[in-house]
């Protein structure tokens, strides 16, 4: 499994994803999941993958040849947009959602035979200079949906154990570090929960308006940073519970 | 869906459990899911289900058919165990997988025509005299595992989102109000995020060697206890990331 998970914020956008890939629980191995794309100056690209590796793998393959063609010398008017052409974020997309789908569609009945399945989802977010920056999740058939003001973040993979952090605190106001630390803990807890989750984490943030990742972090197994964070939230839950009222038979500890 | 976990506790043991039951997202209604047994003044037992509505309940009805039979005059050694005759509370358990796994061969055809399934998880929970207490998960499959001191908690259903606390300040020395309190976080902070489990939220608390059900709370929709946990929680969590370390680059706010 994976974790990955996207937060728009005012100021930017942040990514973070964990590391840890496994077929069953005998083949476990650590890919980056987190990939950056700028095929031309007037726009930047992150694309995070989740699901069968095979297909990830493929769809960045295609992807990046794709781009070591270089630019159309005459560009087709009529030819699709790719990460180069697209105007707009959702363009960008479609064009990963059509590969992906193609992808899937070439292994799908030998796959289907030994009861597997090669669905993959992808977080991709960026800007392209005079639009607004965004951040967008693409389904494994291809289409997409938005991250807004309103449901600020996306998530791709193993994404509940993760999830309440977000909801509970999260929202497009936080600043890019504190959106940060809010994705690492939502990794942590997870991680701590789920076996198939697991480091190296890495964050990148992308301030808005400045088409370039401003910081990227990794932070592998045994990271001080991971069990700092691990004892400061079992701290913070700790501190939590003894907060909580007491029913009405409890003496008041006060 | 549903939401249940059971705690076991050096003290004793503690249910929670919401009350939300769907078939799609427009016929969403309303059972208890946690139901006491005492066949006996020998024992206690609470059982918690999750999964077909159908099954659930018609394993519950069984349950209780069985019990209104009253005891055989003579008691025929080679029958079965039933919640009555159990020596062990793995032999309750047994009898409820065994209900189970019948109620769901019954149907199975014909749901699985529909492309739907009846399978349903339970959490048994309960003390027999002369035996310790005990907390025991039944598969859809009729077997069973037990909660102990290193895995005291078990949950059916929706159990994500609720699992990182439970995993970050969970362990058997708690006392039952404080484990109370911490299945009740799990319940609402998973109803935050997944619009499948909702109130009214159950707890029952059994002392240990007591055989009786000290404390049965039941939360509805709307009451101030749960919207209560909800601020105090949000809080935890703001003042949890407020507490994680600066990134190397940021001032340190102190």
């Amino acid at each position: 499994m994976t974790y990955c998970v996207g937060f728009l914020l005012e100021d930017g956008l942040v990514f973070a994803s964990d590391s840890r890939t496994n077929a069953g629980v005998d083949y476990i191995s650590t890919y980056s999941k987190m990939h950056v794309f700028q095929p031309s100056p007037d726009r930047l690209f992150v694309l995070m993958a989740a699901g069968n590796l095979g297909t990830t793998q493929a769809v960045l393959n295609r992807i990046r040849r794709d781009l070591d063609r270089g630019p159309a010398a005459v560009v087709d008017p009529e030819a699709a947009p790719d990460l180069r052409t697209a105007r707009y974020l959702f363009e960008a997309a479609d064009y990963i959602g059509r590969i992906s789908v193609a992808v899937q569609n070439t292994f799908a009945e030998s796959l289907r035979q030994v009861g597997a399945t090669g669905e993959a989802s992808f977080i991709l977010g960026g800007q392209i200079t005079g639009q607004p920056h965004g951040l967008q999740m693409i389904y494994p058939q291809g289409n997409s949906v938005i991250a807004t003001i309103d449901t600020p973040y996306l998530q791709i993979g193993e994404s509940k154990y993760g999830k309440p952090p977000l909801d509970h605190i999260g929202h497009t106001k936080l600043s890019l570090e504190d959106a940060a630390r809010l994705c690492f803990v939502s990794q942590v807890i997870t991680r701590r929960s789920n076996l198939t989750v697991g480091p190296p984490f890495e964050i990148a943030m992308m301030p808005r308006d400045q088409l370039r990742i401003s910081r990227r972090l990794k932070y592998a197994k045994g990271a001080p940073e991971i069990t700092r964070v691990v004892e400061i939230w079992s701290r913070t839950m700790q501190e939590g519970l003894a907060r909580l009222p007491r029913f009405a038979w409890e003496e008041d500890p006060l």
